[in-house]
């Protein structure tokens, strides 16, 4: 039975600064998908300007996972080039979500450039949720700074993680 | 094991009026991702301006899947609604090439529309070959009105039939 | 009060053939930004490639709006230059909504085209609900087209005129 | 009549810094199209990057506006969230000019969380001159890094303070 | 001195039916980059549905480009492949207009193909004037068949013609 | 002989931080089509973030095209606005090349901003290779960053640079 699961682990990568109803409307669909979902979080820092560490963004994701009881779903770092990660966790496929035009450019050449790399790894896209698409993670963060109601953009925990970030500053 | 099973059969839709070196890339990239892969080819007809009959591009998918071993790529024709035809196939997974930008409008309408339909079935968006992005079958339809040489962008069994047809016109 | 009456009314044009639920959705709201609002419909024919007749459109909308008890909305034919129909019903403002990136193309080519047959009219663009955003006629005939179900993308008063020409055909 | 008052006031948001010709000319469109136009400087400080002083680039567009007798313009800083400023000044309707394809990525996204933030507010999309529909505030901002001309893409007034930064530096 | 012979003659291809400000304001400015400019006219037919034939849409450039004194210009009938056409007149480069941005995805995939198709002939993008980048022939067919003013978006020449069309029909 | 040489000179301006192999490959194709061709390398500087400093990357371009014997094209730092690098150098063509849709938005407003400066300065686009539209200055520098293989994205003289510095860091 090798041939099924020759692809089964996908790798989900992103920044997740914070994680969005988007993003996890994305996992969702995407566990479904494959036998293993290993969502890879960047490790950008505090210091180079992330809202959150990224063992907070870490910790968040799992939590909401938890809570979904989504058990084929797992969450690391991810610290080295995405081809490379891919290699190290035996998965061929990277899933991106695609909620506008732009994000195309980029993502076709990060796709592009990580076949060169690998030729084995194949980049697939996935829409979110129609009345998700336009929820991203620096709109979020634009209405922290303005103090605006972020609470239908993001996740329970993660909504109360803002709060807590707000209450502080 | 139905984990593993679930799936496995994706759906591959077009109208392959002709099939050209993009297509045929795209099938032999997902044909590794998924135990079962089905070309659906949309039955257009002659009749409303297709280039070939639809048994004809089935016929020629067919015999360059042969000649290719593709052993888990089969084809059908796709005569009903492809969320329809997808359910009988026991697929939830539609993959569909895009090369353009323009190309999503239309993909992203479909897609959503697909997902309102029967919200199990995902569509997954892949990249064929970059130096393959730029062939369109309408484009070598074109080539043909004006004699120019269409061997490049299309696979040899296609390019055989092709001239064929100029012969006989 | 000349000043509060000046730009009061406004006028909504298009094919809407079938109305969707987007192109209601637009109706509504904008019936809330003017005085009166003008849906204007342009005159394709049946022989021409419509589904509806000009007619049969003009009273399904008109059905609908009574329905919506949206009182300050009427229903015209489109039946000559847009810049002309706006002059002759008084009306400075075009609204039209864009649903998608391509569709500016065409939108702004109109838009500056009027400007310029009459720039004293302008055009203002508005968006429809986001899980509207992907619904369009075309893809409501192409439904159609193949027997899908098309009730979740259409008002309650089309989807019954739709299932009447599908018994027929 | 308090029909015909619902609407009359418009909040034009932007940055401004420093106004082109482009947004003058958007400000003239607007101003005929409602009783009140409050144009809404965003308070982004030299500090940050600024290359005027929200007072500055305030008093700049009051000025030109004073010259060209928009007797129903007022300005104002916009030093909340957007839809709180609009709910303050009693305004349903943002005035959002578009210029090219990329803005409308960063448009819809804004219009439609201001949508989701308070449902009553809409936005509406207006296009400038056609020929001033490539000057940007950011094109003009590096014409004064490189002592380029930049008097034919802003107002005289705006020019006139250009001119004694680039003597002060 | 062959060295600056060998780029001199530039084949500008297009539909011109009818030409356009626009297009003229072109063949003007690639007009003053090259020795001898090539204006090749496609030759669809009235039949096909072009409003102008062939030898009628040349006749009328060639008239605008004697009135305008632009003496390294010529007009042809482009009946066989550009890159063949190209050939044939010694040309190596082609120059095409680019007016929006759907534009781009048609124009990528024909310069990349007649790349393929003779690789030593080049594919330049150009833009027309600022206030005349909407103007486009099927615009002005538009305005023709409802009757509209299309004076300010053709040449004189063209403008005589299409009132003589108009009175005919 | 004087309108033989009145084009003969383009200028094709960049940042080059470094050069890849799509930019050589444009330059190779630009200095085809004119007698000659000056890269023009904006001066940003390593403070301001840039990899190399305007002079390393001067003198790997020169390296690179010594090495290919393209005896027609000369470097030079760009340092004042472009329209006026162009009258000093006597050019009246400035080469831009055009990988990805966004990139249009940016060049039209410098390409017609150059032209309300200059309006004898022509801006005109070309297309690098396609299987290299994909790379992109900024891409290598992400691979750098990773400690990813960026040989077959930039040309042997730039690699061996880049090794050096990552060596150092």
């Amino acid at each position: 039975m090798t041939n099924n699961m020759m692809n089964s682990t996908a790798v989900y990568p992103g920044t997740f600064d914070p994680m969005t109803l988007g993003h996890f409307d994305l996992i969702s669909r995407a566990a479904k998908l494959y036998d293993h979902l290993i969502v890879a979080v960047a490790s950008t820092s505090i210091k180079n300007g992330a809202l959150f560490s990224c063992e907070e963004r870490v910790e968040m994701i799992r939590q909401e996972i938890a809570a979904a009881k989504l058990t084929n779903v797992s969450v690391e770092v991810l610290d080295s080039l995405l081809v490379n990660f891919c290699k190290k966790h035996g998965s061929k496929i990277v899933i991106r979500g695609v909620r506008v035009y732009s994000d195309f450019e980029y993502e076709f050449q990060m796709a592009l450039t990580n076949r060169k790399l690998n030729s084995e790894i194949e980049t697939l896209f996935m829409m979110p949720s129609e009345n998700l698409s336009y929820v991203s993670a620096s709109m979020v963060r634009e209405l922290i700074r303005y103090n605006g109601d972020y609470t239908s953009f993001v996740t329970p925990i993660v909504a109360d993680r803002l709060t807590k970030i707000q209450e502080k500053s």
